[in-house]
């Protein structure tokens, strides 16, 4: 079977002993796989038709061997290349749906997995021990990268609920207006901030006015689409002040496409897009000057891991509100991506833009900022 | 008149009595400047029909302004840039004739103007006090990114004077094959890397054979051009062993472009063409991982500004071998470059490449390698 060979491939083996060994428990899931590529793995997945210890060991090996590559070329996806680069799946209508589809799924769900300012972005995990730890040495690598200083308006682009707007407020003493889709995300969002300088606003990116000494935007360009990466770079730039910085935080791939994995756009981030070094590179062009460009893959790994492991341990809670096929769909969410990171297949990018080039160059003191880091833990 | 009122308006006043004001001799000028934009302008100063004390200041406002977007808006340089487009100027054959063109000039120019380790490649000045010390810092620092060990083998392309692989040989104990196009250079590099496991080639990188643990490329990616980047990166890709990395060091652009200045084409470099983000992305998609992307440019403004203060100082030793007309043009082009690094017009980069992506993520220690310079110097 052709399934069962390119899996053993990559040192797979079909009801196998090994933690990353699949236990398949109907016959017609290889065909399923077969003809509907990764959304047939996926949505077998949440029907119990297999089984796996260690998914992410399973996805790790899959991707490392580009076996993706072998199924997903068939008709179907061609269809789908074509179809996302005609139709502008992210335009302002189409985008308050897909944010709100995902993003208002529960605020407990996201108050169960996250750490406790609830991040929903790659952690930094340097230094740190836990998630609470790790996420705001992100948050503080953030600020400092941004070179926040007192009195500064920032503004974030895709606050979620909130966790930059309120480190940056309270650490940083600034000022920092944050936008979102989400209804749920804004409410939470306002109320976590409450007392602090920090004004949330539901709107979108397209719809925004206003000059700011800095922006911050993480974990939401996955959500601007292809079609809309010169738009969103061209409102940035006419939104940042003179010097200001601009801190791209974002999931990269290591090619250009139009569209996203079909079972994540169908089951967890509608119209979703990894973007590439080609596609930023030409969005950003006499637009701004790339200062720096990170890449801390690996932590979305271990991010991912410990928002699994969160989920794991209050399955019993979360039970009353959703069920076994949600469950499974979210393990199979966390598990293919960390999977994904390890593998290297999915990046993880801060980049910092300027303006117009910083005058004297761009310089960003980590060592700095963990000796502070230390004293502060 | 039209030059007069665009240089007003960068802060430049004609025969004015700032350092960076210009002094015009010939009447002629304007309309040479007008007529033949960066090419008249370079062409006359080499013809003393103006001058400036401080050129590098001079360059520097008429970038920031962005005053050449202005000038060379004409036909001729919309007629080159089609030009550009169908042939390719750094196809094999011509490629020996560009290099030669400029690196065989003469070795007792460079050995004048370089540190003492003829590095022609942008110097790191963080903790340097000197040009040398500035060079051994970015030779150190592009050895720890490549993460060299003891006996491994490491590819030089475009490999200059035999720096880079003179300093990986004594401080890193790695075997060095490094390929050039100049004979001038092959001869003394050779020469100077002599008793070392070095080994240098006259050849062209698309005519390389062999595997190696790590490969380097300092300065050279400049003269590949757009139509051969693909082809570049795959040689490079194909040469790499797995888990190998790929240091790229490369002059960088805000945009893309399929010509480079036409002056500094003329007379510096031939068919040298700056690249963008967006062609370095498109040439590494599904061959490389990139880990890690710095932006030097301000290192470099300084650089060059240590050559020029270099040759200055030898100006009369000099005079025996290259006469007036061949002075002013080489200062021309070293503080016309640094005027655009200065204005961050032109960008040094960078960037770390894995075949693979580095399992459990690429890591570089600054804070050990400033500690480890300290002591050394």
């Amino acid at each position: 079977m052709i399934i069962s060979r390119l899996l053993a491939s990559a040192g797979i083996t079909v009801n196998g002993n090994n933690p990353w060994d699949i236990r398949v428990h109907r016959e017609d899931f290889y065909s399923r796989v077969l003809k509907y590529g990764s959304l047939g793995l996926g949505e077998s997945y949440m029907e119990h038709w297999w089984d796996c210890p260690r998914m992410d060991e399973f996805f790790y090996r899959v991707l490392t061997h580009h076996l993706n590559d072998y199924i997903k070329k068939d008709w179907r996806l061609k269809a789908d290349i074509l179809l996302s680069r005609l139709l502008n799946s992210q335009h302002t209508d189409r985008a308050h749906l897909n944010a709100s589809r995902h993003y208002d799924i529960g605020n407990d769900l996201f108050k169960t997995m996250l750490d406790k300012r609830l991040t929903y972005t790659c952690a930094f995990w340097d230094h740190a021990h836990t998630l609470d730890e790790a996420q705001e040495h992100k948050l503080d690598l953030t600020c400092r990268k941004l070179q926040l200083e007192a009195g500064m308006h920032v503004l974030d682009i895709g606050c979620g609920w909130g966790s930059f707007a309120k480190f940056a407020a309270e650490r940083y003493d600034v000022k920092v207006t944050g936008i979102t889709l989400s209804k749920e995300q804004a409410t939470l969002a306002a109320q976590l901030c409450r007392g602090l300088p920090v004004d949330i606003r539901l709107t979108d990116y397209r719809e925004l006015d206003g000059k700011f000494d800095a922006i911050v935007s993480l974990g939401m360009f996955e959500h601007v689409g292809p079609k809309n990466y010169r738009a969103y770079m061209r409102m940035a730039h006419r939104s940042l002040k003179d010097g200001g910085l601009f801190l791209l935080h974002t999931i990269g791939g290591n090619s250009s496409s139009t569209m996203g994995d079909k079972w994540l756009h169908r089951y967890i981030f509608p119209n979703a897009v990894i973007p590439s070094i080609r596609q930023i590179g030409q969005a950003i062009e006499k637009l701004f000057v790339m200062e720096h460009w990170e890449n801390f893959s690996v932590n979305y790994d271990k991010t991912l891991m410990a928002w699994y492991a969160n989920i794991l341990q209050y399955r019993d809670q979360l039970a009353v509100r959703y069920d076994d096929t949600f469950f499974r769909m979210w393990e199979y969410y966390l598990l293919s991506c960390a999977g994904s990171f390890r593998a290297r297949q999915s990046q993880l990018w801060q980049i910092v833009l300027s303006r117009e080039g910083v005058r004297g160059g761009y310089h960003f003191d980590a060592p700095l900022y963990f000796d502070v880091l230390k004293k502060m833990i």
